[in-house]
């Protein structure tokens, strides 16, 4: 004897609630897809910067409240959105992909849109988390500006640091780009205009142990002296030491990652697995350059693919409550 | 002797004012270019749309609207926006790209993002102009949830036609599809939906020579009688009957279109013109899926790759007024 399930069946579940994943949702509703967005909290990595200047349409808003503002937006269009995380995903013996939280509650799709982000890889010391848009920032093209004629650190040698502390430079009066090895690896034309540039100062074989400050960021120590002193005091500091991809629930369901563990997708969103799509911080597509904007037009894309999976496959969508 | 120019040089020059130009210039000027945005009108084809429900951010807004938010976020960053569209443009010897307007000034840029988007794709009948907006409409994906419970005609017979029509369909109570050949030309797929779909009728054969109403669309003329009649009642016309890049410019300085005449570009949305990039609905990129955060993201991304070519050259980015 069969056992029936009467239980709902989503045409999609995204997962993530940044600004790829409610777009996607924005997208599915206007497609008249059931959808449902599960989340760890309003608005990703974004969710966190002070002050947004580069989102089309407002002239400066918190990250929180653009967010605020999209899940509003959802909301009416009538996705549901749990800030209940993902916690497991496995496919079931009718096809569809069950989903379940932390919580401990299970939903069923019949598409996923995986939006989960990246965490900004953590330098691990005393005042990093306490000073998060106190003078914190993970973000040289969303927060330099901010620190206009001030003294800023910036840690890390990659591309994203280098360039970032070129970047910053032209508004700051002072950076110092803090590597822990005696060579730079950012791409040499990044390289040159940071030594050739004198409003950076860089400090190589150094580690940040500490950030203080009182109700923003004054100063950090080092690991070893700089011009006699552990102690560099500043305003600011930039960490650019790379991002965490969210894949842990890709890995569980076979969703190819690229070497650098990002989720593999093509032009259209698609991952290897068919009903699954990707969109965001953990895709492997523009890895150096996510900003919301970009991010969205993932997120819009994908629910674009998820809706012609669907019609193609004559899945019919799902109706009423 | 050398005559010498002392005429001011932007570091990028942005032709089009639509969401992809705008969000160039808004990063562009976060990245410290100074840059100018030559436009024919505020807004390019979205600023026509009466209502925008799938912006994050705004719930809904009038397509207008959304644009002159735009605007003020990028004068206020710095930018000049003038509404006197581009003309020409040529390489001066210097190396720079003189842009002449319909006025007949002319500015010289390091760098150049063509945005100069699409025109629809007119079917040049009486009415046409007159109703847009207020029944008439180019596109279903932002269009077709406003016509809940009506009845719409759907001229075309391509896939963006046909799995518009089907998408119209979830909202409209009977679309006419109306196709001037005798076999529609879409993927199979969206075919054989359009054909299953009792909202939807399909007409062969047959054009749409006249479009009337009064404050909105009541009727249209048919060029041969469907169930004994030339007049169809009803209260939308979609035309879904393909763009026209706006490539004349592109043409001039050798950017390289593919078969379909848009610009190629690849993902940085480089042209093949060194310093010229390209980005909205003109460009190969997702030319089947232009919605304004996908524009948006091409527009950011084309003003990174300006940005980091000035860079790479080691051009100093222009300062002061």
């Amino acid at each position: 004897m069969k056992k029936s399930t009467s239980k709902f069946v989503y045409d999609l579940i995204i997962i993530g609630s940044g600004p790829a994943g409610l777009t996607a949702s924005i997208y599915a509703s206007r497609y008249k897809m059931r959808n449902l967005v599960l989340g760890k909290q309003a608005g990703g990595t974004i969710g966190l910067a002070h002050k947004v200047e580069n989102y089309p349409g407002f002239v400066s808003i918190s990250g929180l409240e653009l967010m605020q503002k999209m899940e509003v937006q959802v909301e009416r269009l009538g996705a549901e959105v749990f800030y209940d995380p993902a916690e497991d995903i496995k496919k079931t013996a009718e096809g569809f992909f069950q989903v379940t939280t932390d919580l401990g509650k299970s939903y069923l799709g019949k598409t996923l849109i995986l939006a989960t982000g990246t965490t900004r890889r953590k330098l691990g010391i005393p005042g990093e988390e306490e000073f998060l848009g106190r003078g914190v920032s993970y973000c040289t093209t969303c927060d330099a500006p901010f620190f206009k004629g001030k003294t800023v650190a910036l840690v890390g040698g990659s591309d994203g640091a280098v360039s970032g502390a070129v970047h910053t430079a032209e508004f700051a009066r002072k950076v110092y780009l803090i590597y822990r090895k005696d060579k730079l690896r950012a791409e040499p034309i990044w390289v040159e205009q940071a030594i050739a540039n004198p409003r950076i100062k860089t400090i190589y074989n150094t580690n940040v142990l500490k950030i203080e400050g009182d109700k923003v960021v004054r100063k950090v120590m080092l690991d070893r002296p700089h011009e006699d002193s552990r102690e560099l005091t500043l305003d600011g500091v930039f960490i650019e030491i790379g991002g965490i991809p969210g894949t842990s629930l890709a890995k569980i369901i076979k969703v190819a990652l690229n070497e650098a563990g990002f989720v593999k997708v093509d032009q259209q969103m698609r991952t290897n697995v068919a009903g699954i799509f990707a969109a965001g911080d953990l895709t492997d597509f523009r890895p150096t350059f996510q900003q919301v904007v970009t991010v969205q037009a993932m997120g819009a894309v994908a629910a674009a693919s998820a809706y012609q999976y669907l019609r193609k496959e004559q899945a019919p969508l799902q109706r009423g409550a």
